[in-house]
Protein backbone atom coordinates (compact mmCIF):
# COMPACT_ATOMS: atom_id res chain seq x y z
CA UNK A 1 0.00 0.00 0.00
CA UNK A 2 1.46 3.31 -0.87
CA UNK A 3 -0.42 6.45 0.27
CA UNK A 4 -0.14 9.36 -2.73
CA UNK A 5 -0.74 13.25 -2.20
CA UNK A 6 -1.82 14.76 -5.24
CA UNK A 7 -1.32 18.53 -5.54
CA UNK A 8 -3.16 21.46 -7.99
CA UNK A 9 -0.94 24.32 -6.81
CA UNK A 10 -2.61 28.01 -7.33
CA UNK A 11 -1.76 31.05 -6.07
CA UNK A 12 -5.66 31.73 -4.60
CA UNK A 13 -6.51 28.05 -4.07
CA UNK A 14 -4.30 25.13 -4.22
CA UNK A 15 -5.91 21.47 -4.73
CA UNK A 16 -4.98 18.23 -2.87
CA UNK A 17 -6.12 14.73 -2.98
CA UNK A 18 -4.78 12.13 -0.81
CA UNK A 19 -5.31 8.71 -1.79
CA UNK A 20 -4.34 5.00 -1.53
CA UNK A 21 -2.86 2.43 -3.52
CA UNK A 22 -3.15 -1.19 -3.38
CA UNK A 23 -0.41 -3.75 -5.09
CA UNK A 24 -2.72 -4.41 -7.50
CA UNK A 25 -3.20 -0.66 -8.10
CA UNK A 26 -7.01 -0.43 -6.94
CA UNK A 27 -7.07 3.44 -5.39
CA UNK A 28 -9.27 3.91 -2.44
CA UNK A 29 -9.81 8.32 -1.54
CA UNK A 30 -8.73 9.13 1.78
CA UNK A 31 -8.99 12.70 1.80
CA UNK A 32 -9.33 15.72 -0.32
CA UNK A 33 -10.31 19.34 -0.59
CA UNK A 34 -8.62 22.88 -1.31
CA UNK A 35 -6.48 24.59 0.61
CA UNK A 36 -8.00 28.54 0.36
CA UNK A 37 -5.31 31.01 0.47
CA UNK A 38 -7.41 33.92 -0.53
CA UNK A 39 -8.15 35.44 2.65
CA UNK A 40 -4.19 36.26 3.53
CA UNK A 41 -2.82 39.88 3.79
CA UNK A 42 0.10 39.92 1.67
CA UNK A 43 1.70 36.98 -0.81
CA UNK A 44 4.41 35.97 1.40
CA UNK A 45 1.56 35.09 4.46
CA UNK A 46 -0.56 33.50 1.60
CA UNK A 47 2.62 31.21 1.06
CA UNK A 48 2.89 30.72 4.77
CA UNK A 49 -0.89 29.42 4.60
CA UNK A 50 -0.10 26.94 2.14
CA UNK A 51 2.93 25.51 3.66
CA UNK A 52 1.53 25.54 7.10
CA UNK A 53 -1.89 23.44 5.76
CA UNK A 54 0.28 21.01 3.82
CA UNK A 55 2.69 20.36 6.98
CA UNK A 56 -0.68 19.18 8.71
CA UNK A 57 -1.70 17.18 5.88
CA UNK A 58 1.66 15.61 5.65
CA UNK A 59 1.56 15.08 9.52
CA UNK A 60 -1.94 13.58 9.82
CA UNK A 61 -2.11 12.03 6.60
CA UNK A 62 1.79 11.07 6.31
CA UNK A 63 1.84 10.50 2.29
CA UNK A 64 4.88 8.40 0.82
CA UNK A 65 5.03 9.92 -2.83
CA UNK A 66 3.88 13.34 -4.58
CA UNK A 67 2.18 13.69 -7.38
CA UNK A 68 2.06 17.53 -8.53
CA UNK A 69 0.59 18.95 -12.45
CA UNK A 70 3.48 20.28 -14.71
CA UNK A 71 2.85 24.07 -15.93
CA UNK A 72 2.68 25.25 -19.44
CA UNK A 73 2.00 28.77 -18.85
CA UNK A 74 0.68 30.80 -21.98
CA UNK A 75 1.20 34.40 -22.45
CA UNK A 76 0.38 36.15 -19.03
CA UNK A 77 4.26 36.18 -17.27
CA UNK A 78 2.64 37.87 -14.15
CA UNK A 79 0.14 34.52 -13.72
CA UNK A 80 2.78 32.69 -14.83
CA UNK A 81 4.99 34.12 -11.29
CA UNK A 82 2.12 34.04 -8.64
CA UNK A 83 1.54 30.02 -9.95
CA UNK A 84 4.97 29.48 -9.99
CA UNK A 85 5.16 30.97 -6.16
CA UNK A 86 2.65 28.93 -5.52
CA UNK A 87 3.95 25.94 -6.62
CA UNK A 88 7.52 26.98 -5.51
CA UNK A 89 5.78 26.34 -1.91
CA UNK A 90 3.99 22.91 -1.97
CA UNK A 91 7.00 21.39 -3.65
CA UNK A 92 9.42 23.08 -1.34
CA UNK A 93 7.21 21.83 1.82
CA UNK A 94 7.54 18.49 0.70
CA UNK A 95 10.46 18.13 -0.34
CA UNK A 96 11.48 19.21 2.90
CA UNK A 97 10.08 16.39 4.45
CA UNK A 98 12.07 14.19 2.09
CA UNK A 99 9.19 13.15 0.02
CA UNK A 100 9.56 12.29 -3.36
CA UNK A 101 8.02 14.32 -6.10
CA UNK A 102 6.55 13.04 -9.46
CA UNK A 103 5.23 16.02 -12.26
CA UNK A 104 2.52 15.05 -14.60
CA UNK A 105 1.26 17.34 -18.02
CA UNK A 106 -2.25 18.01 -18.21
CA UNK A 107 -2.25 15.68 -21.19
CA UNK A 108 -0.57 12.72 -19.38
CA UNK A 109 -3.51 13.44 -16.59
CA UNK A 110 -6.12 12.71 -19.16
CA UNK A 111 -5.32 10.13 -20.44
CA UNK A 112 -5.28 8.18 -17.55
CA UNK A 113 -8.29 9.30 -15.71
CA UNK A 114 -10.62 9.34 -19.22
CA UNK A 115 -8.34 7.56 -21.56
CA UNK A 116 -8.19 10.48 -24.06
CA UNK A 117 -5.33 13.43 -23.81
CA UNK A 118 -7.69 15.58 -25.13
CA UNK A 119 -10.77 14.86 -22.12
CA UNK A 120 -12.57 17.92 -21.41
CA UNK A 121 -11.72 19.46 -17.37
CA UNK A 122 -15.16 18.09 -16.79
CA UNK A 123 -15.24 15.02 -18.02
CA UNK A 124 -11.76 14.29 -15.46
CA UNK A 125 -13.69 15.72 -12.49
CA UNK A 126 -16.69 13.01 -13.10
CA UNK A 127 -14.30 10.23 -13.80
CA UNK A 128 -12.61 10.95 -10.73
CA UNK A 129 -15.19 10.67 -8.36
CA UNK A 130 -16.70 7.44 -10.23
CA UNK A 131 -13.09 5.70 -9.48
CA UNK A 132 -13.00 6.85 -6.13
CA UNK A 133 -16.49 5.90 -5.63
CA UNK A 134 -16.90 9.33 -4.53
CA UNK A 135 -20.93 10.35 -4.07
CA UNK A 136 -21.41 14.43 -5.13
CA UNK A 137 -20.06 16.86 -6.61
CA UNK A 138 -16.05 17.35 -6.00
CA UNK A 139 -15.00 20.85 -5.76
CA UNK A 140 -12.84 21.67 -8.96
CA UNK A 141 -9.03 22.14 -7.26
CA UNK A 142 -9.77 19.23 -5.40
CA UNK A 143 -10.57 16.61 -7.98
CA UNK A 144 -7.94 17.94 -9.79
CA UNK A 145 -5.04 17.06 -7.15
CA UNK A 146 -7.29 13.64 -7.17
CA UNK A 147 -6.34 13.22 -10.82
CA UNK A 148 -2.70 14.08 -10.38
CA UNK A 149 -2.32 11.33 -7.49
CA UNK A 150 -4.19 8.62 -9.46
CA UNK A 151 -2.18 9.64 -12.79
CA UNK A 152 0.78 8.31 -10.48
CA UNK A 153 -0.96 5.68 -9.09
CA UNK A 154 -1.29 4.01 -12.62
CA UNK A 155 2.19 5.42 -13.93
CA UNK A 156 3.49 3.21 -10.39
CA UNK A 157 1.57 0.07 -10.89
CA UNK A 158 2.32 -0.35 -14.54
CA UNK A 159 6.13 0.27 -13.75
CA UNK A 160 6.11 -2.50 -11.37
CA UNK A 161 4.56 -5.07 -13.43
CA UNK A 162 7.09 -4.13 -16.13
CA UNK A 163 9.54 -4.30 -13.49
CA UNK A 164 10.97 -1.13 -14.19
CA UNK A 165 12.66 1.00 -10.77
CA UNK A 166 9.59 2.91 -10.71
CA UNK A 167 11.89 5.77 -8.71
CA UNK A 168 14.14 6.28 -11.78
CA UNK A 169 10.70 5.68 -13.84
CA UNK A 170 9.05 9.18 -12.65
CA UNK A 171 11.77 10.56 -11.12
CA UNK A 172 13.25 12.24 -14.51
CA UNK B 1 20.86 45.98 16.44
CA UNK B 2 18.71 44.35 13.82
CA UNK B 3 19.67 41.66 11.41
CA UNK B 4 18.28 41.66 8.00
CA UNK B 5 18.85 38.72 5.95
CA UNK B 6 18.31 39.87 1.73
CA UNK B 7 17.34 37.93 -1.01
CA UNK B 8 18.25 38.04 -4.25
CA UNK B 9 15.97 35.00 -6.10
CA UNK B 10 16.97 32.69 -9.02
CA UNK B 11 16.51 29.35 -10.50
CA UNK B 12 20.34 28.79 -10.90
CA UNK B 13 21.30 31.16 -8.74
CA UNK B 14 19.84 32.59 -5.45
CA UNK B 15 21.62 35.36 -3.78
CA UNK B 16 21.82 36.03 -0.13
CA UNK B 17 23.33 38.72 1.43
CA UNK B 18 23.00 39.35 5.54
CA UNK B 19 24.02 42.55 7.19
CA UNK B 20 23.23 44.35 11.02
CA UNK B 21 21.64 48.02 11.15
CA UNK B 22 22.01 49.86 14.36
CA UNK B 23 20.17 51.78 15.98
CA UNK B 24 21.52 55.04 14.03
CA UNK B 25 20.97 53.13 10.63
CA UNK B 26 24.61 52.37 10.18
CA UNK B 27 25.03 49.19 8.87
CA UNK B 28 27.67 46.27 8.50
CA UNK B 29 27.99 43.37 6.41
CA UNK B 30 27.60 39.82 8.24
CA UNK B 31 27.70 36.81 5.28
CA UNK B 32 27.02 36.86 1.45
CA UNK B 33 26.88 34.54 -1.46
CA UNK B 34 25.31 33.11 -3.91
CA UNK B 35 23.50 29.52 -3.23
CA UNK B 36 23.95 27.90 -6.57
CA UNK B 37 21.04 25.42 -7.74
CA UNK B 38 22.43 24.29 -10.97
CA UNK B 39 23.78 20.51 -9.78
CA UNK B 40 20.98 19.60 -8.61
CA UNK B 41 18.84 17.39 -11.12
CA UNK B 42 15.50 18.36 -11.43
CA UNK B 43 13.59 20.95 -9.95
CA UNK B 44 12.11 19.63 -6.75
CA UNK B 45 15.50 18.68 -5.80
CA UNK B 46 16.77 22.45 -6.46
CA UNK B 47 14.07 23.76 -4.64
CA UNK B 48 15.19 21.48 -1.75
CA UNK B 49 18.82 23.14 -2.02
CA UNK B 50 17.92 26.05 -1.86
CA UNK B 51 15.76 25.66 1.30
CA UNK B 52 18.27 23.84 2.70
CA UNK B 53 21.22 26.80 2.18
CA UNK B 54 18.43 28.97 3.79
CA UNK B 55 17.50 26.80 6.51
CA UNK B 56 21.67 26.43 7.55
CA UNK B 57 21.95 30.31 7.02
CA UNK B 58 18.88 31.04 9.03
CA UNK B 59 20.14 28.71 12.22
CA UNK B 60 23.24 29.94 12.20
CA UNK B 61 23.17 33.48 11.64
CA UNK B 62 19.45 34.00 12.98
CA UNK B 63 18.29 37.19 11.12
CA UNK B 64 15.05 39.27 12.63
CA UNK B 65 13.93 40.24 9.15
CA UNK B 66 13.69 39.25 5.55
CA UNK B 67 14.35 41.61 2.52
CA UNK B 68 13.32 40.34 -1.32
CA UNK B 69 13.23 42.02 -4.00
CA UNK B 70 9.79 42.17 -6.01
CA UNK B 71 9.76 40.99 -9.54
CA UNK B 72 8.15 42.58 -12.22
CA UNK B 73 8.02 40.43 -15.23
CA UNK B 74 8.57 40.74 -18.88
CA UNK B 75 6.97 38.66 -22.18
CA UNK B 76 8.99 35.44 -20.97
CA UNK B 77 5.94 33.18 -18.93
CA UNK B 78 7.90 30.63 -18.75
CA UNK B 79 10.88 32.36 -17.05
CA UNK B 80 8.43 33.88 -14.62
CA UNK B 81 7.15 30.61 -13.55
CA UNK B 82 10.74 29.15 -12.88
CA UNK B 83 11.62 32.39 -11.30
CA UNK B 84 8.28 32.40 -9.22
CA UNK B 85 8.73 28.80 -8.29
CA UNK B 86 12.17 29.90 -6.41
CA UNK B 87 11.00 33.37 -5.07
CA UNK B 88 7.81 30.87 -3.54
CA UNK B 89 10.39 28.41 -2.11
CA UNK B 90 12.40 30.91 -0.52
CA UNK B 91 10.03 33.00 0.44
CA UNK B 92 8.23 30.12 2.49
CA UNK B 93 11.56 28.54 3.92
CA UNK B 94 11.85 32.04 5.67
CA UNK B 95 7.85 33.01 6.82
CA UNK B 96 8.21 29.11 8.07
CA UNK B 97 10.90 30.77 10.80
CA UNK B 98 8.10 33.43 11.60
CA UNK B 99 10.00 36.03 9.95
CA UNK B 100 8.39 39.33 8.61
CA UNK B 101 8.64 39.65 4.76
CA UNK B 102 9.32 42.87 3.45
CA UNK B 103 9.10 43.63 -0.51
CA UNK B 104 11.02 46.29 -2.59
CA UNK B 105 10.94 47.41 -6.14
CA UNK B 106 14.07 47.13 -7.96
CA UNK B 107 13.45 51.53 -8.38
CA UNK B 108 12.98 51.57 -4.52
CA UNK B 109 16.52 49.60 -4.33
CA UNK B 110 18.52 51.80 -6.85
CA UNK B 111 17.13 54.73 -5.19
CA UNK B 112 18.28 53.61 -1.83
CA UNK B 113 21.85 52.71 -2.57
CA UNK B 114 22.56 54.74 -5.49
CA UNK B 115 20.18 57.94 -4.89
CA UNK B 116 18.98 57.68 -8.39
CA UNK B 117 15.98 55.06 -9.31
CA UNK B 118 17.33 54.59 -12.54
CA UNK B 119 21.11 54.16 -11.87
CA UNK B 120 22.83 50.47 -13.57
CA UNK B 121 23.05 47.38 -11.85
CA UNK B 122 27.35 47.45 -11.77
CA UNK B 123 26.74 51.04 -10.24
CA UNK B 124 24.48 49.43 -7.38
CA UNK B 125 27.22 46.45 -6.60
CA UNK B 126 29.76 49.25 -6.57
CA UNK B 127 28.04 51.44 -3.96
CA UNK B 128 27.14 48.24 -1.72
CA UNK B 129 30.47 47.27 -1.56
CA UNK B 130 31.85 51.00 -0.36
CA UNK B 131 28.31 50.54 1.92
CA UNK B 132 29.62 48.05 3.68
CA UNK B 133 33.01 48.46 3.31
CA UNK B 134 33.58 45.15 1.57
CA UNK B 135 37.00 44.96 -1.15
CA UNK B 136 36.83 42.96 -3.79
CA UNK B 137 34.25 42.19 -6.49
CA UNK B 138 30.99 40.77 -4.81
CA UNK B 139 29.36 38.13 -6.61
CA UNK B 140 26.42 39.28 -8.37
CA UNK B 141 23.67 37.61 -7.01
CA UNK B 142 24.92 38.31 -3.69
CA UNK B 143 25.56 42.25 -3.99
CA UNK B 144 21.79 42.20 -5.18
CA UNK B 145 20.84 40.41 -2.35
CA UNK B 146 22.80 42.75 -0.03
CA UNK B 147 21.59 46.09 -1.80
CA UNK B 148 17.72 44.50 -0.82
CA UNK B 149 19.09 44.08 2.54
CA UNK B 150 20.68 47.89 2.97
CA UNK B 151 17.07 49.36 1.65
CA UNK B 152 15.89 47.69 3.87
CA UNK B 153 17.72 48.91 6.60
CA UNK B 154 17.45 52.45 5.41
CA UNK B 155 13.54 52.29 5.32
CA UNK B 156 13.37 50.68 8.71
CA UNK B 157 15.87 53.92 9.66
CA UNK B 158 13.66 56.30 8.23
CA UNK B 159 10.30 54.97 9.79
CA UNK B 160 11.55 54.64 13.51
CA UNK B 161 12.81 58.30 13.31
CA UNK B 162 9.56 59.81 11.88
CA UNK B 163 7.80 57.59 14.78
CA UNK B 164 6.22 54.95 12.29
CA UNK B 165 5.22 51.74 13.71
CA UNK B 166 7.43 50.14 10.92
CA UNK B 167 5.73 46.60 10.91
CA UNK B 168 2.74 48.15 9.42
CA UNK B 169 5.06 50.74 7.34
CA UNK B 170 6.93 48.06 5.11
CA UNK B 171 4.39 45.10 5.36
CA UNK B 172 1.97 46.64 3.09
Amino acid sequence: MTRIIGIDPGSQRTGVGIIDVAADGRVTPVWHGPLVLLGADDFPQRLRTLALGLRDLVAQYRPDEVAIEKVFMGKNADSALKLGQARGAAITTLVLHDLPVAEYAPTEIKLAVVGRGGAEKTQVQHMVGLMLGLNGKIQADAADALAVAITHAHVRATAQRLGVNTRQAWRK
